[in-house]
């Protein structure tokens, strides 16, 4: 017996970003299938219950929530860190299995909502791809709107100048390989657009599409430090934050 | 008098990624501005006019075609190239800008369809700043799936590996920089992957999310041959060819 499991992508925030792939998809699923994600959660998951309340329209279906199996926590850039996220990968790829081979029933779809894209740092696609290995599965994967594209579309610039490459990446990688033309950072704990040169351009958003959403920018110099200062006092605030930004280099 | 644009991201080929935020611009516009696009117009138009139909419930709306202006051909290595660009925007932002004063009323709104998102690889954004200086706009960027999203999604992949960079960029730049990591090429008419060593990993994906699209997936020695006649046949037979690729080296 094979189970058909939907990966979908519900955009970065604001429930308007759902597309109509992703409502026929939540339409079709039984089961959503969701886990501990430790501070954010009872935000993110009231964002998740209000897709689905607001644009499924026959209430058949059920949550069924998962416990996050611990997570052996190793530096980043440390040579343990790759073992560590697959070992944590493959605990939650035992856990998955067990809970699809029991919770579906063989007409039955199930699904993982992930926030923004589920292809754009999200580890949901890598854990079923180690699922399959225990229980038969078919997955297909609803794209959904990113971070990065709900902040260019609330800053309204181009992610890229004209012809020029950007680069996706993470605080840690920035504040490693310095920035080189146009980046945009996810990820980032640590404001580490302060390392870059006073006249980079940043262009910042944090709760992007939510009643909650804040936006900054100019160049590093002007509102660096006003970022900063934002960002914790919401973080406080919130008990969590989900920020990205757009670094173009003055040269 | 302050009229409003909305400038909307409608998805990569498949009308099923259009957002709901998107539905409720198409269904507030009176008035859609559009352009002739060369080879690809037919079905670019056909898409747009599908598009409308099945999401605007109440038909008072029409498309605005403009002709584009005439673009000075400058090779993109060239220093002319951004000058010739710059011009380009600024005969196009004359005419958009006489157009939106002349076709739309005080209550009115108009709207410029992207494909994919307004902010990637797309003038529209840079060409209505320079509208702002010919008459009076209020506009709203609404963003949409883009054909790298689209292309993760149907080969069901992670875009980034984990905690890693990913850089988007040009055949040209691909051409010109090699590749380190892994990169999406977009507005890559020459197959410049075939300039990656042998065992780069390849995902290519060309009429994303439309029946007719076409998927490969390997090492650029084991499909590359295969992508480039295909692409050939298919560009023939279409008459024009959107595609984009994702690269991974080897190391």
């Amino acid at each position: 017996m094979t189970r058909r499991i939907h990966v979908i992508g519900i955009g970065a925030g604001d429930p308007d970003y759902v597309t109509a792939q992703a409502v026929t998809a939540l339409n079709d699923t039984r089961v959503f299938f969701a886990m501990d994600k430790g501070e954010a959660k009872d935000d993110l998951v009231a964002l998740r219950r209000l897709i689905c309340a607001r644009f499924i329209r026959e209430p058949g279906y059920r949550f069924h929530e998962m416990p996050d199996p611990p997570r052996n926590r190793v530096a980043a850039d440390s040579p343990a860190y790759r073992r560590a996220v697959a070992d944590w990968h493959d605990a939650r790829a035992r856990l998955w299995a067990k809970a699809i081979a029991s919770e579906l029933g063989p007409d039955d779809a199930g699904a993982f909502l992930a926030w923004g894209d589920p292809s754009l740092y999200d580890s949901t696609l890598r854990i079923l791809d180690r699922v399959a290995e225990h229980v038969d599965i078919d997955y297909d994967v609803i794209p959904g709107i990113t971070a990065i594209q709900a902040l260019t579309a609330r800053h309204r610039i181009p992610l890229n100048d004209v012809g020029e490459p950007v680069l996706i990446t993470t605080g840690r990688q920035l504040r490693g390989n310095g920035l080189t033309g146009s980046a945009v950072v996810m990820l980032d704990a640590d404001c580490s657009f302060e390392g870059c040169p006073p006249e980079t351009r940043i262009w910042w958003g944090a709760y992007l599409g939510t009643p909650d959403e804040l936006l900054f920018s100019g160049t590093v110099a002007e509102v660096g430090a006003r970022i900063v200062a934002a960002r914790a006092d919401a973080r406080a605030r919130h008990g969590w934050i989900m920020d990205t930004y757009l670094l173009r280099s003055a040269d």
